[in-house]
């Protein structure tokens, strides 16, 4: 694991949180353990040893160029749903033919980096065809393109992380697939090299992973039959983890390239895009406790991060463990904890059993790696916090804190 | 109105917003009225004018410091949620004596800052008032504080912007009140000159503000019979706006003023502190059309603008009005209006319906000069929009795009 306690004291490649904390002296920060991303990725390697894949880590679960680093050591493929996104995996080291762009509104701008670049796209749409058509041409280049199907099927998860869904905004659905096919045989720049589909995210049901699986590999199969030089089948991402931490058991990337690997056609190269389950686990939120308060029936630590850096439990209602880093002797009680943001929506936990903490307790917020700097903003004039990694035993900060002088340059402009 | 159509087109001070969105070029914007930023003010001015009073407004609705600048040469004050809105305002020329720092939160490090400049401080729990009389005694400063009661009042909102439920995190609930007025009595540095309290935001029900006006007032009116130096009743913020645009009648800050008026102390000086009523409907999100799309039984609108600048929709499901700001000849249909995010949470409006737009359409989401930019992040890797204000006819810019090359600055980090 890459965060642990010893002697009381979280701790990660042995190194004491506290004595991070202190070091730093920022409050709230964010730390990644390289181990644990390392281990999430040797996961996905390890199952799929035989078989003929990608590895295409989800860039939007979080885009710290220094992390992305660590993941293009290990030879991952990158997906990406942005122009942006793009340009932080090419700063980070990533062959542009390791790339594959996704994206239910890419827009022309967005395409053309992507085509100049010869990174791979994932057609959403019957307009996203157009413009990819129209780009490449414009370009003079090939696209090389998977087709994003919609499955139609229900993940089982938070309906905003739900993707394949039949009303979902993403992908084509079947029955306007063979018209689609149409387009592709009459566009000469462009490669219909596979298929791709994305369910969501925070699936834990992996039956829906194999029905998903079966669906995809039909429709390889019938664009062989019609002559596509298809060789990719692309299954997305949107494995879970497990965020209580006391799971018996949780579906590991294992399990869910067990489940699929039979329904594979023998000569498709399949392409998985994990974000949550390589990042997740190997991120933590470090805060410091503010106060502690009584209200009503209610008890409350107050701490000093919140929903402007970690707007899950907010948006989504989601659950994250939460503990203090060094030994707190106060009595048990149950709390919330929450931040100093002016809105009862700015909580991290609920209704936690936790040690009464005195002012200054350094507490950590787990399983925050991913979808949680991604999503962090400036509410209540909030600095967005620093980031640090530990590998090797070795602290560096990856990420700068946000200076409010860098902030108030912003505001530096003039009359049009 | 601070926004108009006139033949077809959308405009502000009678400049077309098509055209600003030409000669700017970046998509998608948000756009201000300092007309009608004023005429909001002004309502409240109008409704006050008899009264001793107060109008704070809440800068964590919109922060932009060009845009508090026109509310500081109005006299009005702020009322702030953090150190660095404190920094904000002051920037914008605000007096720090016509400041209120308010939160469950404060670090001592925005205390001492409040402390050192003056501000006056809304006291929210009995650990804050430690930390206040601790930092002011340090300081070797008297710090002049409102008592923020708990009202334990429902404004039927929203539970995220409902702050006076009582198991809310904020305030001083009832019970409580007594002990507290005991140490503030042996808190030489600390001065107790008023109440405060703040019921949510979104309200549209006046009878809430009555209720809360008539519980301050009485503890108003107890903290006086106990000789402590009572000035202000602070009945917060939380007016709604009618985001529908079409409600027959929506209580205005008239009304709001007319309902509580009666209630007032006689010797008592009024503070509102209004966010969204003053700031609300003098903002438009302005974006593009990337393409439509159907799926399944839906149809889709795919925009330029997403959760990432308006999160709004997605956390609150709050509905905002939606058009086009120029003329749309296409056949009207039910959509939803979608962003780009990679994920289903990502929708500006549902089911609305709208022409057929074609591609580059200019489209206004209207009413999000208020949460809109405040509330914004880098999600997908989206960097941050720029902002434009409207003053005498006059366009300027407000606020610079964020720029790629400032984002990756961010990851100049070494060692530790």
């Amino acid at each position: 694991m890459g965060f642990s306690f010893r002697d009381g004291y979280l701790t990660c490649d042995d190194i004491r949180i506290k004595d991070i904390q202190e070091k730093i002296g920022h409050s709230p920060f964010y730390l990644y353990s390289a181990k644990q991303i390392r281990e999430n990725y040797a996961a996905y390697a390890s199952a799929l040893d035989s078989i003929p894949s990608v590895i295409a880590y989800s860039v939007k679960a979080n885009g710290n160029v220094r992390l992305l680093s660590i993941l293009e050591a290990l030879r991952s493929w990158a997906t990406l749903v942005s122009g942006n996104e793009l340009r932080l995996s090419l700063a980070a080291g990533f062959d542009a033919k390791r790339l594959i762009l996704n994206g239910n509104g890419k827009t022309r701008e967005e395409l053309t980096l992507a085509v100049k670049n010869g990174v791979m796209i994932n057609v959403d749409s019957a307009f996203d065809l157009e413009h990819i058509a129209e780009v490449s041409q414009a370009c003079g280049r090939t696209a090389d393109v998977l087709l994003r199907i919609n499955p139609g099927i229900d993940p089982a998860v938070h309906p905003y992380v739900s993707t394949g869904l039949r009303d979902s905004k993403f992908g084509v659905n079947r029955e306007r697939i063979d018209g689609m096919l149409q387009r592709f045989k009459r566009a000469p720049s462009i490669n219909l090299t596979g298929v791709h589909c994305h369910l969501g995210s925070m699936i834990e049901r992996l039956g829906v992973f194999k029905e998903a699986m079966a669906l995809i590999a039909g429709h390889f199969d019938r664009l062989k039959a019609q002559d596509f030089p298809v060789k990719y089948v692309n299954l997305g991402g949107g494995l879970g983890i497990d965020y209580t931490r006391r799971a018996d058991s949780f579906p590991t990337p294992g399990d869910l390239i067990a489940s699929i690997r039979d329904l594979l056609p023998g000569d498709a190269t399949l392409i998985v895009e994990p974000g949550r389950s390589i990042m997740g686990n190997a991120g933590i939120l470090v805060a410091r406790v503010i106060g502690v308060k009584d209200a009503g029936e209610k008890r409350f630590i107050v701490i000093d991060a919140s929903m402007a850096e970690l707007i899950r439990p907010s948006i989504y209602g989601a659950y994250h463990e939460i503990a203090f880093i060094e030994p707190v002797g106060g009595e048990k009680k149950r709390f919330d904890v929450v931040g100093p943001i002016c809105e009862s929506g700015d909580f991290l936990g609920k209704s936690r059993e936790l040690p009464t903490p005195p002012e200054g307790a350094g507490i950590v917020i787990y399983d925050t790696g991913a979808y949680g700097f991604a999503m962090s903003s400036n509410y209540n004039a909030r600095m967005r916090p620093p980031e640090y990694l530990v590998d090797h035993g070795v602290l560096t900060q990856i990420r700068r804190a946000e200076s409010f002088d860098d902030y108030m340059r912003q505001f530096e402009t003039g009359r049009m």
